[in-house]
């Protein structure tokens, strides 16, 4: 298993400049991998996806990360007409309560969803001749999606390089075996603004700080000692 | 290399129906596919790529394929900025000879394509409960196109079934081992509507006749004896 993951682990730490494809959520996993990555010395380039999901505010949150790190993106339109989740269908309700340690698939997965945002990442990257694509997924992701699991992303960039004119793609998914309480605390140490992450399942003007995704946020915030920044002043202004 | 290829043919030939995904092209051999598939029995539902690709026709003979068979279809946008196709930027020319026998990579070469549009058929059928993805790819295709060849097919299967809840989906790819002349063949035998195909590169009423892709068409229907049916009668109404 260890060194199965190992393969998403950061290969060629060099500090020269490199192309790299990163897939940007809007959420905190993404920004923590992308800070990760720009201390690395990669040359980023952003994908950001409109998949119709519920609210359209992470999206903004995954420009403004670019926009502060001056990473040229695209924002992708990737409509799943036929998707049945909580994240696209207003009909289904956000999980308040998901006992991580039941397994099985959450109302919140969108079925393939990172099969096609690597797929499309890929395309970008043989494209301008980058030869690594980051993604954020993590420990915490992989216990119910199936598309953040390490054999998947195994799988994938097998796929991606038999599909491609451009060998050596690699994927990488450096916080592969870290909590999200680990997350953070990296994130702190790389400075990154977590005041302009979103996690919360609503789009409310703030977070909600009820549903599952607040609540493992907030939770892994305070572990650290800290206070979600998104929630620290409720009277501020968050982009 | 041929047990390779056998796992891209249609396994389990039962008239029951069920339930499979097809890639439509708008083209001559995802037709065929189309036509062999429902001989077989499956239940088809179909996708349909904008890429803005240099000519919406094909995406019109794609629906047309689909309305006639009564398959339910979406037509999705997949838009890919930053590919240097002479398929989706006017300013690289089709090619009008390009020797096959050299190898290489087409500049009709989208990067990554079938990738995309496979990723998306994936969540497709994991969303309906299909477990079969119908693509057209075929032997004079991957000789060029790297998102055409069979162990890149082989390795998509695999990721698309790592990464989804929905185990057991397969890729087939019927045609894989046959020319365009077979293909061509085998439409015949099928009562495949060949008149409501489209390969011609440019988008023109009829088709130019002298594109590569017209060329090797009308070259594979001459070969069988026959008359390319876009060709037959000039000063007819092909929609």
């Amino acid at each position: 298993m260890n060194k199965k993951r190992e393969v998403f682990k950061i290969r060629g730490r060099s500090k020269s400049a490199k192309k790299a494809v990163i897939l940007l959520s809007g959420g905190l996993d993404s920004a923590v991998t992308l800070y990760l990555a720009k201390k690395y010395g990669y040359n980023l380039y952003a994908l950001i996806f409109n998949y119709k999901q519920r609210h359209s505010k992470e999206i903004r949150f995954a420009v403004k990360i670019a926009g502060i790190n001056r990473i040229p993106y695209y924002v992708l339109n990737a409509a799943l007409p036929w998707t049945q989740s909580a994240l696209t269908k207003d009909s289904i309700k956000v999980p308040f309560n998901r006992n991580l340690s039941r397994g099985g698939i959450p109302v919140t997965y969108v079925a393939g969803r990172n099969i096609i945002f690597l797929s499309y990442a890929a395309s970008f990257a043989e494209s301008i001749g980058a030869k690594k694509i980051f993604i954020g997924a993590h420990i915490e992701d992989y216990s119910g999606y199936p598309d953040c699991r390490p054999q998947f992303l195994s799988a994938m960039e097998e796929a991606v390089n038999k599909g491609t004119a451009c060998r050596g793609i690699e994927i990488a998914a450096p916080l592969i075996d870290k909590s999200k309480r680990d997350i953070i605390k990296l994130g702190v140490e790389l400075s990154v603004p977590f005041e302009y992450t979103w996690s919360c399942y609503a789009g409310g003007k703030h977070p909600c700080g009820k549903c599952d995704s607040c609540r493992f946020r907030i939770r892994a915030f305070n572990s650290l000692g800290m206070a979600d920044p998104l929630l620290k002043k409720p009277g501020s202004k968050n982009k």
